[in-house]
Order: structure tokens, then C-alpha cells, then sequence
């Protein structure tokens, strides 16, 4: 089964894949403007992204994640790749700078269409963790250089993917999406 | 004339009638949902919010500001709300602290609909100045305690409104949409 993903970003797209390619879904990039509210809920972004798409012969899904910094009051959540490419790393280690309470949440959330379903079905996923002192590791993208899940020591960047979808906020809400799609009978 | 502002913030409800009621336009505030996309550009922002609330039989208009700071690559912009209620005005003077260039803007964009016009006029202002090093002041609202405007050495919280008028991003754009409100027969 073909689904159809609203997004440009190829690190996201290559994440998903290694969860739905080996249960037979092939997911392809959906070329379509994605708009996306401001909001502080992610589910609200991806599910008013999906329903401006509106109705669709074909499933397709959106998803949003950010990074929620305890100490920053939830910053710079959804609004974390306009904090990436603005002040990027650097500008939330330096505000993170002689912060005790490190403690941050990576968050995701997934709005899906499928042509049988009366509603958009949102899946949420999330990892706690902590910010670290200095950026570390290459691989992944966007602010995983900093993050540390619970239980851990290595940053998401200093993670084979393989690795980081043990722990990682995408991998659990696309998890969640995948459940859905293999029970439910279409 | 009645003229309806799309919008719940009592701060810019009174700057902007300080402009338009002695012209003999009564503001009102509108109280319907504004949905704002995200958008790195303001003037997309407020035209995208008055066409999700469609055609009318009244004027109405939207208006939304950001703080643009060079050096921060235009942080926090269009988000200057969100970043000011979680990271704050302590946190930009986090992020500028020891930074040389303190240039900014403040930018405000203003969608007016007019029942009588064929689509949505759209009016910008903005303001140049520098990040303060300490907040000063207690008149306006969000980032003005920490920014100066060109030729001043007060921050525009420092100053009474009509004197924040004589400079203001938002005293701009009004006054674009009031001369072209005043010179339209409708």
C-alpha cells in the first residue's frame, strides 16, 4: 500500500520509511504546500495541515515534532526549526547557559487521512531527556546534537538511527500510526 | 465608520484607535477565532488570517508585529509573541549578551477587508533601533522595554504612547491603511 507523506524533509522521510517499508506501506513524498498554524499544540498543527489538503483518493499523513525545554517554559516547541535556522544550537546552549534544571521533551505528532475514514486520526509520540552542556555526535539533524534521552549518555547525533528510533518521539507516534494502520481493516 | 480588529490584544486595540478615532473611525475588537499560519513573512501571516475568516459585510483587519534582530538571523520574528511568553525578555538579552551588533527592527503588517474591494489590501511599517543591554521602562507591551529606536536613547518603554507613535512599526502601517481609508470613495 502506497501512503503519502506531506513533507520535504528527507531526514524525516528516511526515519519513517525504516518503520513502515518492512510492514509492506511504501511512503513517498506528498509535493503539495504543507501551511501550518501557529499553535502550542502539535496535534493541532498536523491536523488543520491535513484538513486544509482536504479529501484525498489516497492516505496520506503530516507530522510536526519539537523540542518542549522545561526550563524555557516549553521553547522552542513548535517553533523549534524556526529557532534552528535562526539561532540554531549555539543560541539555545547559550540560553541554557549555568541552567541546573536541563530537562526537556522531544515531542511528535501525526494527523492521518485515509479515504475510508470519516476523521482525521491523530498519533503523539514522545521521549524525556535532558539538554547537554555542549553539542556532540553528527548523525540525525536539527537539535539532536543536544539531546539526551532518558537512560542514555550519547546525544540522538551520536546514534545510528537504528538506535535513536529505540527511544526517539517520531519513531513512537509513527509506531502508534503503524498499529493503526495494521489493525484496522480497510 | 465602524472598522473590526481581528484580534484580543486590549495593547494594540488602544495605539491603533489613538490613530483612527480622531478620523472618526470607531475600532472595535472582533471576537472570532484568528488563525495565523506560520510564515517567516508578517504581511502572509495577516492576509492568510483575514481570508480564513472570509468575505464580510463589514471592514475588518488583522494585524501582527515580530522583533527582528540581525544578529540573531531575524529571531524571534513572526514568533515574537510565543518567544516572549516562554523565553522572555531576559532570554533576548541572554541571547545578546556580549554580541556587538545589536541592530533590529521592529516590523508590523496590517491585512485590511473591505466589503467593497476585490481583495486584501495589505500595509506595512516598520522601525529600526538596537537591543538595549537592560530592560528600561514600564509603558507599552512585549520586547519594547529593550529596544530603541533609531535617534532615541530611551526604549519605547520609556516613552508615553503618542510619544512611541512618533516612531512606532505599528503607528506605520496604520497610518498607510488610514491614508488609503480616507482617500478610497466607497
Amino acid at each position: 500500500m502506497k501512503i503519502y507523506f506531506l513533507s520535504k524533509n528527507e531526514h524525516k522521510l528516511r526515519e519513517i520509511r525504516s518503520f513502515l517499508e518492512p510492514y509492506g506501506f511504501e511512503v513517498e513524498i506528498m509535493f503539495e504546500d504543507k501551511v501550518e498554524i501557529q499553535s502550542d499544540s502539535l496535534a493541532e498543527i498536523v491536523k488543520k495541515a491535513v484538513e486544509f489538503v482536504g479529501r484525498r483518493k489516497y492516505a496520506f499523513f503530516a507530522e510536526d515534532a519539537g523540542l518542549f525545554i522545561d526550563h524555557l517554559n516549553g521553547f522552542p516547541g513548535p517553533y523549534s526549526s524556526y529557532a534552528y535556522k535562526t539561532i540554531g544550537i549555539d543560541g539555545i546552549l547559550k540560553l541554557m547557559l549555568g541552567v541546573e534544571d536541563r530537562k526537556a521533551t522531544f515531542r511528535s505528532a501525526i494527523a492521518l487521512f485515509h479515504p475510508k475514514l470519516d476523521e482525521i486520526k491523530v498519533f503523539e509520540g514522545h521521549v524525556e531527556g535532558v539538554i547537554s552542556t555542549e553539542k556532540r555526535g553528527t548523525e540525525g539533524f536539527g537539535f539532536d546534537p543536544i539531546f539526551i534521552p532518558r537512560g542514555e549518555s550519547r546525544t540522538f547525533a551520536e546514534m545510528s538511527l537504528e538506535e535513536k528510533n529505540r527511544y526517539s518521539h517520531r519513531a513512537r507516534a509513527v509506531k502508534k500510526m503503524l498499529d493503526f494502520l495494521l489493525g484496522f481493516k480497510f
